[in-house]
């Protein structure tokens, strides 16, 4: 006997573990938001040979709670932890179902604990979405049990999603766009020690506009959130533009309290 | 034979239905906000003889959409129809559930369909919170089949809530604070034409803070969502201030697209 290579298992192999373990009729969605260098990005993941991409999601479990719950399906389908994860909004027609997806078509032919499974899948779905934003270049996703890839995706030029996801990223988008305007962003997404431009690059790309660098600064300066240092960062030629750092005790309680920035 | 008064019924009456109609682990919550002349309210709603109040709630058909439920439970629970409900957040603690409550102690002893009814009541709930704001004054609330008494209560003195209620209006509250800054309010809680201290008291009640007369009129003029009128309001005595209108394609255009307010 040769040992054979081992296939990934499919989603069917759960059998009734899902029935058994999972709230029916609930599901998670997360869009994961990926900045780097003026690059907005998503992460995508595609199980087995299907030729649509999903958002990375899953199911709930019976005494878990569902923000744990959000962190965990994460981690198991792309590798990715730590991130601080914000729900957005609740999926809920009354057709959300994988019953009539073609992906699930061949595999009608199942039978057993198999068959269970595929039931227990293609039940209808209220899907409850969150985001979170990180830096990308320095996560390396990692497929998951069933997942076949697990990729970042430029937001402007993402992969055919299947079912709704492609409206769970455009809701998580603007949901993202809104929040700017109370939460401050950067800490975890620039280098300790970065430059305006730099800052206010990452701004300009996720609310897809340009903005005033003089009323920009101010605004930042004045709430406290970042103040000037006494060193220039070296970029060859003549321009050597100064370096800012966050206030992290002021960022802090922005972030917790909420801020008007209003850009 | 006399015909008895016909006394409410109890919803363990409702059996074996609500689990053969009604999607297992998933409910709805709505915080209904009353504006009336400075003063916020919050319609509670009481079943049978419990002690403590509810948000008016209820459970999603099988075959119907999340949002359509949320406006159907709300008249079904409170009477009040066509208000525009929105989603804020989902409360998913594992223990949210009737399990533990010393409200369902009393009924412990049932049997048949109210046991199978007791059952499903009892099971653990994913709630998605709903809210609406409305002039409170037009609304007469009409309790539901279940429900005893149905009320507007004071958003600083609320009557002792069920549950995680409390919690769900603290992040209602929350949520309508923060939108406010995104979107216009107040077309249908002030009159057709309104006088600026009555529009500036809206947004000061709702945001529990007072706010520049000067700079909050010249945000919305400059906005274009209020305009002046050539009629004064007579209050007698000598000051007969100014009235205004909302422009009523701009005031809509806000509230599509959203709108940088900050105040």
């Amino acid at each position: 006997m040769f040992a054979s290579v081992k296939a990934k298992p499919s989603i069917l192999d759960a059998g009734t573990m899902l029935e058994k373990e999972c709230l029916s009729h609930l599901s998670i969605d997360c869009v994961i938001f990926g900045y780097h260098e003026k690059q907005l990005k998503i992460l995508c993941t595609r199980i087995g040979a299907m030729k649509g991409w999903l958002l990375p999601g899953g199911f709930i479990k019976k005494t878990e709670d569902i923000d744990d719950a959000a962190s965990r399906i994460l981690a198991e389908r792309t590798g990715v932890k730590d991130l601080y994860l914000n729900q957005f909004r609740v999926f809920g027609k009354p057709n959300r179902s994988w019953k009539n997806a073609e992906e699930l078509e061949e595999l009608k032919n199942v039978s057993g604990a198999q068959a269970s499974a595929l039931k227990w899948i293609s039940q209808r779905f209220v899907s409850i979405g969150y985001y979170a934003l990180t830096e990308y270049s320095a996560v390396k996703p990692k497929p998951g049990l069933f997942d076949s890839e697990c990729n970042w995706f430029d937001i402007y030029n993402l992969p055919p999603l299947l079912l709704d996801h492609e409206e769970i990223v455009t809701e998580a988008f603007k949901t993202l766009q809104q929040r700017l305007h109370h939460e401050p962003i950067g800490l975890n997404l620039l280098p300790e020690k970065f430059t305006l431009p730099e800052l206010q690059a990452l701004y300009e790309t996720i609310l897809e506009k340009k903005l005033d660098q003089r009323n920009f600064t101010k605004k930042l300066v004045y709430l406290d959130l970042i103040r000037k240092l006494n060193e220039k960062k070296y970029i060859g030629g003549h321009r050597s533009p100064t370096l800012y750092k966050f206030n992290k005790r002021e960022y802090n309680d922005a972030v917790r309290n909420g801020v008007e920035l209003a850009f």
